[in-house]
């Protein structure tokens, strides 16, 4: 899974019958860099996240799994948020991010 | 999922049987970034999408389950445009890109 | 999926015996830049693909399928050629790469 | 699989339901490189891997599979430590990262 | 899939259950660079690869496969050795690595 913050949202009324009625955010994933990331991933949610909230986002079954819990196979989306984030605590200086 | 534009499309008159009769675009996948990205995805289209329309593409399980709700694996594709965005609303200004 | 040209073949003697007998192909994933990619992905190949020729190919599920529709699960590859180019027609004008 | 150094955890309050009670560790990639990865993987945890000791991770299935044994396809995650590491050993000269 | 060299190997005591006793061996992903990859993947063997000797490598089913054919839905891996390369055939001047 990995770290992002909602910077938007996506309109798109010609779907696929399979993610009709869903809501996509804009998600910006996080990273320990100065320079932030210019990629963005489309999540569906229905958490209810909104813009300048960190979320945990995961991909494929997992995602399906998180929307539509009694139905995933049902969906066509593979990326969703499945968390809004309280609290993270990192250490950077307990990895120098080589294999030893 | 990722938000695409659609720049093209692929002609293949050798092809598997399971995505026989499929229509591939050429998606460039955007960004936030001022250099554009130089890949591209190709995804198999039945919502009609055409040059220059923005889209919204899933990968794997979900783009099957796009193209044929009733029996997604029987298809031997793992894109697919799932929707024809109408507009994105984003303010970059909500994220730093930088885990907290 | 991507684009691709054939540049190779991979010969294997020792192989799992699930992916015995099959033709693996060293592919070089196409794009629109002026460097070409320094990657390439090994595919599985049954539609006879040969150097240079430009094919797509497709990652999982999609790839079993395409190489052995009646039974892809007893199969232990991920990526496989799904069709042989004829023509791509592209316009690189109709993306800025940037989500507006 | 990857190896990774966990350096941090994730606090979610509002979870979906499909991954609540569980531990969310952010692990840091470890890689050849004398500068290190600027990217993180959020991983779920019951091997009880705490900031500074190295994992192995996975996505998917396996990820799931690791953390929910008897009902892999309940969960909403994709990725999670399956191993803590003891000891690596590796010779990189084993490998001038060309194929020949 | 993709080609790579073993470099090492893994030791890990406290594992999951559902991949014990397997042997996880660290590969070094090859390309067509001057420059090597810093990344390596860690894969799963039961073909007897040794340090030194170039591998085909697949992800997720594939790899769960290869290890476990009967049951490859029980183990908890999704990176695999799935042939040992006898020998490579490449024409890299048989692509310039762009769409035309």
């Amino acid at each position: 899974m990995f770290l992002g913050k909602v910077i938007g949202t996506v309109w798109a009324t010609k779907k696929s019958d399979t993610c009709a009625n869903l809501r996509f955010l804009v998600v910006h994933p996080l990273n320990l860099k100065k320079a932030p990331s210019t990629d963005v991933v489309i999540c569906a949610d229905t958490l209810g996240a909104g813009p300048g909230e960190t979320v945990i986002c995961a991909y494929g079954h997992a995602a399906r799994k998180a929307i539509h819990p009694d139905a995933p196979a049902e969906l066509s989306i593979e990326a969703a948020v499945i968390g809004i984030v309280d609290r993270v605590d990192i250490d950077e200086d307990a990895s120098d991010g080589k294999i030893t």
